[in-house]
């Protein structure tokens, strides 16, 4: 079985962030990524919000300079699906994937997650031109228009709030009559002026040319369908961790986001984890990239001074 | 008084990222720097280890790059020296600077360090005529001569490499017999044919007219004291916080260390701390971006939630 000093799992910016200090800390690294390096950014049009970038950078432009600058230093990167890990507890922890097993003295879990589609048409199409999943990353986007948001949880009344510091109006749209969102987020929405809600109702397509222009709407309780003109779409209906593999061996929540102190240090030794996937993440690009930076100094921290 | 948002003290990396998350969250921010942005990277050559740039890119380059990008979303940034704050503890707080005084519903630290001297003869006097604090600022008067660095971390190694590149010869003086620095970079220099090692030699003085001619040295081990020429020193032996006028305000460490939770977070609600300025930072450029992206969100989160 092949060893290692650092085993990451996963190849978004975290992961190759963290494959960046490894490798240029001189430690056997192995990135192993199950379909293209990037992750999130990899499915971002415009990135505005990375500092370094004053006029912005595409998505699949910045994944390529980064994984480019990550094998530059010598990570060994390969196409691989995790599909369990073993002995995390132990000084060679198991790492079980598609091809082949490997021993890693460290893991750092930096699989991140995605943000759940509506599943509707013109949903993949219009993503990145008008479509979004972020809020803070693609609000600048559409000052001083009106945008929906689809949803009716923490997240969507949080990132609605944002939304009304930039935009003309925002219009919730949820499939129920009622919000499952905590108390003081619902206060917070029905008192700002510039939301507004939409109940009972689901949207069934996305319509638009070069960028999206309508929403396709039914209305649960009549069953009228129509078109609802909206220059952007937020969707927040829920966030999938990559974790499910790990349930049992790291101490995670109940979304399956795992724990950890500021060092990223995991409950156990040796393991870390960093980005979308820990508990607490803002989950923007930026705090991926800080994020793999400390879980590989940590590790190598542990593997240098054997802590 | 002005009131603001968010006051952020500092003009590095790190109060950079927050000021370009603030304003593009729509909030008032101020930023306060007394000298010049990107902090520590403006007096740093070349930067390998920042994720997006697999080329490197100079230092002072990648400062203005991220001051245009945070200036671009409408950050008030002004060239003050913040000598003390007051009542952090309530929903005002009070900043005074060389020029004014303003009122800020959060604070954000992102102060950082400066360089630490070696504190012996000469140093002042020779300074900026010899003895140098920053290779990329002063290399190219010593082209083609010999030199020392003072130091055996990070940065006496990635500054002795840059000088190699200038210089006839560079030798590092260290007050011990191994390097703290990372692995690669003590590969690197070990295999950089114009770079020498002076193993557990202390500089006690600096000699010269006009400019700098000779480091007095002694040999710890022999107790040998004896003269080196050279054209040049360049000194790094560590970094001093930034926090001296925070003190009794914001806990800290003995070492001007502010500590924050994960989320950045102060003991105190509305005060943040990012950057080389908090405790446990592992003081990269990359996390210095995370932890600033995290500051503005809290902070953000602090004044829409009032929290």
């Amino acid at each position: 079985m092949e060893e290692f000093d650092v085993i990451i799992l996963g190849g978004g910016a975290a992961a190759l962030s963290a494959g960046l200090y490894s490798t240029r800390a001189m430690q056997k690294t192995l990135i192993l990524e199950r379909l293209g390096y990037g992750g999130q950014i990899l499915v971002t049009d415009m990135i505005e919000n990375y500092p370094g970038f004053p006029e912005g950078i595409r998505g699949p432009e910045l994944s390529t300079l980064m994984e480019q600058q990550t094998r530059r230093f010598g990570a060994d990167m390969r196409y691989e699906e995790v599909l369990s890990v073993e002995k995390l507890d132990q000084p060679l922890k198991l790492v079980h994937t598609s091809e082949a097993s490997y021993a890693g003295k460290t893991v750092i879990i930096a699989t991140g997650g995605s943000h759940k589609k509506l599943g509707v048409p013109g949903e993949d199409q219009l993503s990145g031109k008008g479509v979004s999943y972020c809020a803070v990353c693609d609000g600048n986007f559409f000052r001083g228009q009106d945008v929906v948001v689809v949803g009716g949880g923490d997240a969507a009344l949080d990132e609605g709030g944002y939304l009304t510091g930039l935009v003309n109006k925002v219009t919730v749209i949820h499939r129920r009559d009622q919000l499952r969102a905590s108390r003081i987020l619902q206060e917070r929405s029905f008192n700002n002026p510039k939301m507004e809600f939409l109940w009972s109702h689901v949207v069934e397509e996305f319509q638009g040319g070069v960028e999206l222009e309508t929403a396709l709407v039914r209305n649960l309780k009549t069953a009228e369908v129509y078109k609802l003109p909206t220059a952007g779409a937020f969707i927040y209906i829920g966030f999938e961790s990559n974790s499910g593999f790990l349930k049992g061996h790291v101490p995670m929540d109940e979304l399956g986001h795992i724990e950890t102190n500021i060092s990223m240090e995991t409950a156990i030794p040796g393991v870390y984890a960093c980005g979308d996937i820990r508990v607490n993440s803002d989950r923007q690009l930026g705090n991926a990239v800080g994020d793999g930076i400390t879980a590989a100094l940590s590790a190598y921290r542990h593997i240098t001074e054997g802590s």
